[in-house]
């Protein structure tokens, strides 16, 4: 398998030595996926996780590493971008501990166990089918609108593959929180924890971070809001510690 | 009427020279009427208001005059507390403004018509039926436990007196996030902008403001967090606008 098409590049996730490969004209991750990788590392060790639309595969390896997971599977619908993802989990020699799979998620119960799974982690598209400007290429549009997969479809399928009492994180708009909050108690996941992401104090928030336990009771904790920016401008001290950028602290 | 019976108090609104009467042994009003008062003091002037679980009457008040409404009705379930509200009116001047009317929320329809408010706001129990430690002498248990109406009960009957597109605001504890956000969409009431309030930076959330409009397409904006004390354990500036404590700033 050759390392680098058209286009790609490998960048450092900064954590242990992580790298992975994203094609520059294609959906490269953003500070969604690396602070739903840190909300989610609480993830017991050696459990089994599923990271449903897995992307370039970035969280699937960082959870995998940060968590020491017995097995995480990434799931994504696209082809090509699933085949760059593969390549990303061999660059990181996690082949015994990733696997990438090349699924609509719709379809995903066919391969994967139901009830099977301790935790599952997902960055499902934002926008809803229609809405927004539709101007990006195929590939983009796929990872950011709910084309090929619905929101609902998303939390329906988690809750199939979680156990009873398995966990699952996800991130997303807030404009989209009571489209959320309907659809995980309509499947059985209840919220217990949600931390807003503003891009700075006095802002309203523009990223959420949900945990939901399957079959749990009702107890919901809002955390202290996590900001992105300092006021002069510069990352806050939090957002520096969860990128890992040791050197600026 | 006489003004004031055994263990009451008149207090200062700090508002406009506007008082209220409270019984020292009873519920007395807390941080959570004076924020959902702020809150909900965008309503439209001369808008037709119900406050449901009106109790000492101080939202009534507050926000009739605040908006300058036409009508403000308080819903109060308590004979006691209810004639203390009245008196609360009387002392304030307001009795062409706001009615006070002492009736179980669930059969406020009878009197009230339905489809006819611009806004409703509610500052409802916090705890379910069962929860806690049942030691309070009954009117702060009815005030507290959803022991008379449910969650559910104030959320529906504000869905009935709301106009189409009126707004409702309400104040609760984040743990009852997700019944609230169930509940809203089940009667309609769409949540469109949600605050919630921490106690001081890097503290969980322990109240949440949510405003909702009948019949309005979802998009929910999560406003910047509100804190109540700084670090050095004062009053913020917002609070301390908020109860007009000018000569603080």
């Amino acid at each position: 398998m050759k390392e680098l098409l058209e286009n790609e590049r490998i960048d450092d996730l900064q954590y242990k030595g992580l790298k992975i490969i994203q094609n520059e004209k294609g959906f490269c991750f953003g500070i969604d996926s690396i602070l739903l990788s840190d909300f989610a590392s609480e993830i017991k060790e050696n459990s089994k996780i599923v990271d449903l639309g897995t992307g370039t595969g970035i969280i699937a390896i960082l959870i995998s590493v940060k968590t020491n997971a017995k097995k995480t599977i990434g799931v994504e619908i696209q082809k090509r971008v699933y085949e760059m993802a593969k390549r990303s989990v061999k660059l990181n020699h996690l082949e015994d501990k990733i696997e990438i799979i090349n699924k609509d998620i719709k379809e995903v119960l066919n391969e994967l166990e139901r009830g099977a799974f301790d935790a599952v982690i997902t960055n499902p598209p934002y926008k809803k089918m229609g809405t927004g400007l539709i101007n990006e290429n195929e590939e983009k549009l796929i990872s950011r609108h709910e084309i090929t997969a619905s929101l609902e479809d998303f939390i329906k399928i988690s809750s199939q593959l979680l156990k009873d009492k398995g966990v699952i994180y996800l991130v997303h708009k807030p404009e989209r929180l009571a489209d959320i909050m309907e659809n995980v108690r309509k499947y059985k996941l209840e919220p217990k924890k949600i931390r807003f992401v503003h891009p700075s104090i006095g802002k309203e928030a523009n990223l959420v971070l949900i945990k939901c336990v399957k079959n749990a009771k009702p107890f919901l904790k809002i955390e202290s809001p996590l900001y992105v920016y300092k006021e002069d401008g510069e990352y806050t001290e939090e957002i520096l510690k969860i990128y890992n950028k040791k050197e600026y602290l």
